[in-house]
């Protein structure tokens, strides 16, 4: 690090949280460190684009030194963080090095949660890492070939059977995705498969899919889903998972090859290895400065933090307020670096959407609830906008017409040898 | 497939070889199975274009399913080929699945070659698939990521150690990709590496490089890798690989965090499976008109077939060769099914390139000789023109312009958690 009597801010994540406040302290008179696992900033709202073949990861990732290239008080490390001591003020890295601050934002995000099944995890898997995205897109490819060379109707059935357990955005978008592949895009490459055949379900545990949606638009999307061939299961809980099927509440079993789990988050362990309280899902309660009560200068941001709205529910683990939190921190830091007062954090809800296959999306936008196209089209613009990087915007724009126009699934690379087929 | 009385046409391997006999067999009253073991077809000029992050793996390839889409008479299965019974005329795949053919081409290619030294594959990968070319480019930008958190000057020197060995086309692309990634385009994103700092040296145990290029292109090439800042070492013979490095012949030993072979190849070792006469490194031998002595349906193309060429030397296993006795195999089924005299393999030899480093080639094109710039366009648009599938080829060359203009290295994404640093 260079030289210099500037406030140290160590900021842990480069998520949307994470980014946020570093780029936010641009002009700051601080120094910035910000240490994450992977080398690259993910957005990750499309992810499920890389998952279901449509982009590849590069159009939805970008290099974190490229993002703050021009930013002169910024040092990156691709590093694991291990310790953090709050009062001797310093985190340690996964290779022992010790890391001092003034000031520390921890924002490492959520991971799946299996609601104490984590053996489940080796059967269904989550979507929240580019290592996730294609090692889906592998095992969805691979059932198809798996199908095109099953030898018994019964053997074929279970590999175009697809389960995506939850009824968020994600396995909404997932479901809706496979669907499209499995019965239109891939399909028609295969000699030996009946489109028709292929069985997929979305299963929910509550009485509705995308809880987060007013009721009209959630049943739409549903019925879209079901227009898609989807089959979707509302109360479904899911008893048992194995690496042939689920096992619902009610003893029903269904077969299937391929098992997504979009059911539930977790807060990463960061807060544990802190040492400070966190709730049942490992979120750190913040105070509405974003601060940790008792800790000056500790802040959490983004799906780490937990801070309850103004109607007294937690803020959801959403990218825009991880966005505007990184922001609320970064002008909380400047005004403690200036002795100026510190001011809360007040949500900009900008709105709330998921796409349900190739151009249906529903959306609810300051108070305007679209449906459909108009909501697909605002869909791909809004998304677009908030790539960083200019260059991924004009790429994934142009695939996402081309896809559009053709029908083509580009991306159809099934990577990483020694993935046996069953 | 589908019930007919056409001869059954199967085709192991879907490279240049296999890939233009399909497509050069359209018309032809045969039904064709192509296998594979990997479900894309791989344009591997370019590979090193993904090793060392100017491309994503979708660019250079296609799904093998998507290419043949509209040939009606292909079946494609995505296999692992474990047996061939050429007297009962099957080939055995990897779950049991036998199947019958009338006409057998093999062009499953080459793989690396240790000279009798498997166990340096642990510390010097090669580069011969899409999987390979995404471990290189983990490798080489976890290396700068360790660079940039090293504690110690010689701890950085080891880092930012880059050792490739073997001086052919894909040596002299990946050394001066690598100078290139060292010294301008990604340096420039770490805090405390000094880009003059970086060390790539290409290791070539004859006395000169690129072997099958004139002497005085292939002196111009060297020269331009050294202007890169690439030491280029001649009659360098290595003895002995481990984890940090090599040592020489003549007991010299250089430290090295990042490895990489490029020196030697050997025939797939399918000749072996079929129980075929094979030379030392694999390949079968086949008459003029690409068929195996005793085996008047048995045709092999491509790396793994070997035939001497005019001036009594075995043709190189380039791209063009593999191109031309597919389409070569083709017309020989052709005429076989028609009753007609087989012909003779012709090589018309349209040239040979190289690159080096970002604006730079040599090319021999029907005896004219072509450096710098004007070789390096030609280099351009004849890759393009051979990238199987419009998308491909207009994506590749808005990728290809968009890094050219700006020096950026778009894809430098690190994937596959769990690997280490060192």
């Amino acid at each position: 690090m260079p030289e210099n009597r500037q406030p140290h801010v160590v900021v842990v994540g480069a998520g949307f949280a994470g980014l946020n406040v570093v780029r936010a302290l641009k002009k700051a008179p601080v120094s910035i460190t910000v240490i994450d696992r992977t080398n690259h900033h993910l957005f990750q709202p499309l992810l499920y684009q890389v998952a279901t073949a449509s982009l590849s990861p590069a159009d939805i990732a970008a290099p974190i030194r490229a993002v703050v290239r021009r930013q002169k008080n910024v040092r990156v490390l691709l590093a694991d963080v291990v310790g953090i001591e709050l009062v001797a003020k310093t985190v340690t890295l996964d290779d022992g090095e010790v890391v001092g601050w003034d000031y520390l934002v921890l924002a490492t995000g959520s991971t799946h949660s299996y609601f104490g099944h984590p053996e489940w995890e080796t059967h269904a898997r989550g979507l929240k890492t580019l290592d996730d995205a294609i090692a889906i897109r592998n095992e969805v490819l691979l059932a198809f070939e798996a199908a095109e060379r099953s030898r018994t109707e019964e053997e074929r059935a279970r590999n175009l059977s697809f389960v995506i357990v939850g009824g968020g955005p994600t396995g909404v978008e997932l479901a809706g995705a496979i669907a499209e592949i499995a019965r239109y895009s891939l399909a028609r490459d295969f000699d030996t498969i009946d489109p028709t055949q292929a069985s997929i379900q979305l299963l929910e545990g509550a009485p509705r899919i995308l809880l987060a949606f007013p009721d009209s638009l959630a049943g739409k999307a549903q019925r879209e889903l079901e227009k898609l061939g989807v089959r979707v299961r509302l109360g479904s809980m899911v008893t048992a998972i194995d690496e042939h099927g689920v096992t619902l509440a009610d003893g029903e079993r269904i077969e299937a090859s391929t098992l997504l789990w979009a059911a539930g988050v977790q807060a990463s362990p960061i807060g544990r290895i802190a040492g400070l309280e966190t709730d049942r899902v490992g979120r750190i309660p913040v105070q509405a400065d974003l601060r940790v009560a008792g800790y000056e200068s500790v802040f959490v941001a983004g799906d780490l933090a937990l801070l309850n709205g103004p109607r007294g529910k937690p803020y959801p683990g959403v990218a825009q307020v991880a966005i505007q939190q990184g922001k609320k921190v970064a002008a909380n830091v400047s005004a403690m670096v200036a002795g100026e007062p510190l001011t809360a954090f007040r949500y900009q809800d900008r709105g709330n959407m998921a796409t349900v296959g190739r151009n249906y999306a529903i959306a609810e936008i300051w108070k305007l609830r679209l449906t459909g196209f108009p909501a697909w089209l605002t869909w791909i613009f809004v998304h677009i906008a908030y790539l960083i990087g200019f260059r991924n915007r004009v790429f994934v724009l142009f695939q996402w017409a081309y896809g559009y126009l053709t029908y083509h699934r580009r991306v159809r690379l099934i990577t990483r040898p020694g993935k046996q087929i069953d």
